[in-house]
């Protein structure tokens, strides 16, 4: 898989959402998980069982819902729904927590009428306490009456999935398999807490296409290694990370394997789907007011351009001179050089978007005030060249800001 | 070397300072390297060659002062002086910038007659711009008169070494070696860029004991990882880290070695004189407002326990909930379950000063009211105990506040 997905390969769809591909329905409402009147609670639903794959967290202390959606989808490889709560991790909360996570899957099969084990659940929120089950229950009780095919509902369900992020993250994209139209949908929430190796990070994607739930475990892990886990907000890794994807099948294309002609159309469509996905999280991270992408070049392979990448991406000192818009590449080289990979002292350029601040390791004398206009935009991309080798790797975050500060000084309060 | 230095082995020398020791000298001025009236340079001077050993950073793009101070220390293992700048960290400077360190070095051995190859340098501040080496030579031309060999002139070396920290960080303490006096005492700049393994910081020991250099190098680097190793500000690991120690021998003790009975003594010296600097580091790293100190026991090795405790110490949600007064606790097992080491998910303990917040990783009902005054304190503790083995470790940091945003978003210019 290299480094650029094929752009011609698939289109974006207008508008689209998670319930454009054929078989999804979604919705979201107020359950009162959450102090505000904010929506907390939310669900998609296939209309069929569902090929299935999830990724999950690394961190050890993984949280209740990742253990039974982990049952769920291990029991057959199918899915019919995936519930969702935030507002309240349902992290670190013992055997307790644990039923409370059963009992979320459960009653929302029996209210839908579907296998228990065919029911991936999901929360994200403060870490530690129970969930209320009584409004838990009382809102999957509500939730039939808050589910549509549309847009609007679609977005009921971004809603319902929101923490500390500012807008929704979705898109649609569709793409030509044995000459059908396929669709590949995905919704996710981010903000704080988001490192590589999967952030605190929700994401959901539906698609139509019919593939296997191996097959769409592999890619999707491979896909995730180059989108969500090249993306840090603040170096933390959260208990409840979880990206699960749903194919219905309905777009009754032949079914997608390693072998398939199309199936480069699909991984190309799922790695947009999931960049952008991705990209909108960072963007949006806690307090950030732009997007910072690292491009790195000439390592000598991917992984360590991977590492280099995110290393300069999660750097404070870095974060908080593109807030300053401060064009401080020493502090970039410096992240360069503890990435701990492989690096020519006398051979590294770096550039600001156009902007080359570093040739062969010199300084390059450059116009301020250009530097300060481009870093005064809401996207900056980094540009490392190391003119060692071919490896190269993208990354993502934001900058650092007071807003950041602020938020997380005062998140449990 | 066990986790707790040897309280009763030393004793802290009030007012004593780097001068203490016999045959030091020390001194500081404003040569004009800084745009303020501030000092930036400085300079440590000893009566008779002595033993010398140095730590350096792991960052690949070692500044050239560090190359000089290597090349010095390696060609007899001795040391007359040590001269520091500070306001240009002399780094990514290429030749031109390798050729200034040489002739920073070599022009203060010639105006002092020492032999250039035991004269140490170093340089703290922006990186990738040229030194002014005409105020630069300027400034160690009038160094001569400059230095004393009181508390006042070692003060005056202390403010010559700063960047952004606020207060001057210095500490001597005495121990009873052969039936002598031994003094050791150190002084230090961190600030920001500070991170595991050698931080943006520079470190200076003089001690009057008779020791090896090679057994001072030995030491040092042991003392280093339970002390400047264990802190970190923002993650960020300078090109600039440089700690040298220098022991005059005119303490007249017999020589020390691994097998000199008294040795425990000096080291427990030595550790209380890196562990204080480092933790005076931490406590005034960029923005700070309180010193942060990690305590971890009961992990599978002392190792493990080190990454843990560094990882809770570095995690920014961590940080942001101590500057918020925040009993966040979750965020504190979360950052556990990140640090790559072996953990049991249910026997974890945490506390917040005396204060329980997590037994068995069950979460206490705790008092918040106390929790908030005792967070609200200038030294937060946090415990945790993983009831696994004896691996045991301290690690050290500070918060995260809207002012070490503000300093980094606004420091190069």
């Amino acid at each position: 898989m290299g480094q650029l997905a094929g752009a011609e390969l698939f289109t974006v769809v207008p508008e689209g959402s998670i319930t454009t591909p054929k078989g999804f329905t979604a919705g979201g409402l107020h359950s009162g998980l959450k102090k505000s009147t904010r929506h907390d609670l939310g669900a998609i639903i296939c209309s069929v069982p569902a090929a299935a794959a999830g990724v999950y967290t690394l961190n050890a202390f993984q949280a209740a819902p990742i253990k039974v959606t982990k049952q769920s989808i291990a029991s057959s490889g199918l899915l019919r729904a995936v519930v969702v709560n935030s507002g309240n991790a349902n992290a670190c909360t013992g055997e307790q927590g644990e039923q409370d996570a059963f009992q979320m899957r459960n009653h929302f099969a029996e209210v839908f009428a579907v296998p228990e084990e065919q029911v991936a659940v999901a929360s994200t929120g403060v870490i530690g306490e129970l969930l209320k089950m009584d409004k838990l229950i009382g809102g999957i009780d509500q939730l039939p009456t808050h589910l549509g095919d549309d847009r609007n509902a679609a977005e009921q369900f971004c809603q319902a999935i929101l923490t500390t992020d500012l807008v929704q993250k979705m898109i649609c994209v569709q793409v030509e398999i044995d000459g059908r139209a396929v669709h590949i949908a995905g919704a996710a929430k981010g903000s704080g807490m988001i490192a590589p190796n999967m952030a605190t990070m929700l994401g959901f994607v539906t698609t139509d296409a019919k593939i296997e739930g191996t097959v769409l475990e592999t890619l999707l892990r491979q896909v995730t290694d180059l989108s969500f886990n090249m993306i840090t907000v603040d170096g933390d890794t959260s208990t409840n990370d979880m990206l699960v994807a749903m194919a219905s099948g309905l777009a009754e294309n032949t079914s997608l394997t390693e072998a398939h002609p199309d199936l480069a159309k699909f991984v190309a469509g799922l790695r947009h789907v999931c960049e952008h996905l991705a990209k909108g999280i960072a963007r949006d991270g806690e307090g950030a007011t732009k997007l910072v992408e690292v491009q790195v070049q000439g390592a000598v392979s991917d992984e360590a351009a991977q590492a280099i990448a995110k290393t300069i991406v999660g750097s404070s000192l870095v974060k908080s001179a593109m807030f300053g818009a401060d064009a401080n590449w020493g502090r970039i080289i410096a992240a360069i050089g503890r990435a701990g990979q492989p690096v020519q002292v006398d051979t590294v350029d770096i550039a600001l978007g156009s902007i080359q601040t570093l040739q062969q390791s010199k300084p390059v004398v450059f116009d301020e005030e250009a530097a300060l206009e481009y870093l005064k935009g809401d996207t900056i991309i980094i540009h490392v060249d190391l003119h060692m080798a071919d490896g190269a790797a993208k990354a993502w975050g934001c900058d650092l800001t007071y807003d950041y500060v602020r938020i997380n000084a005062a998140y449990r309060t």
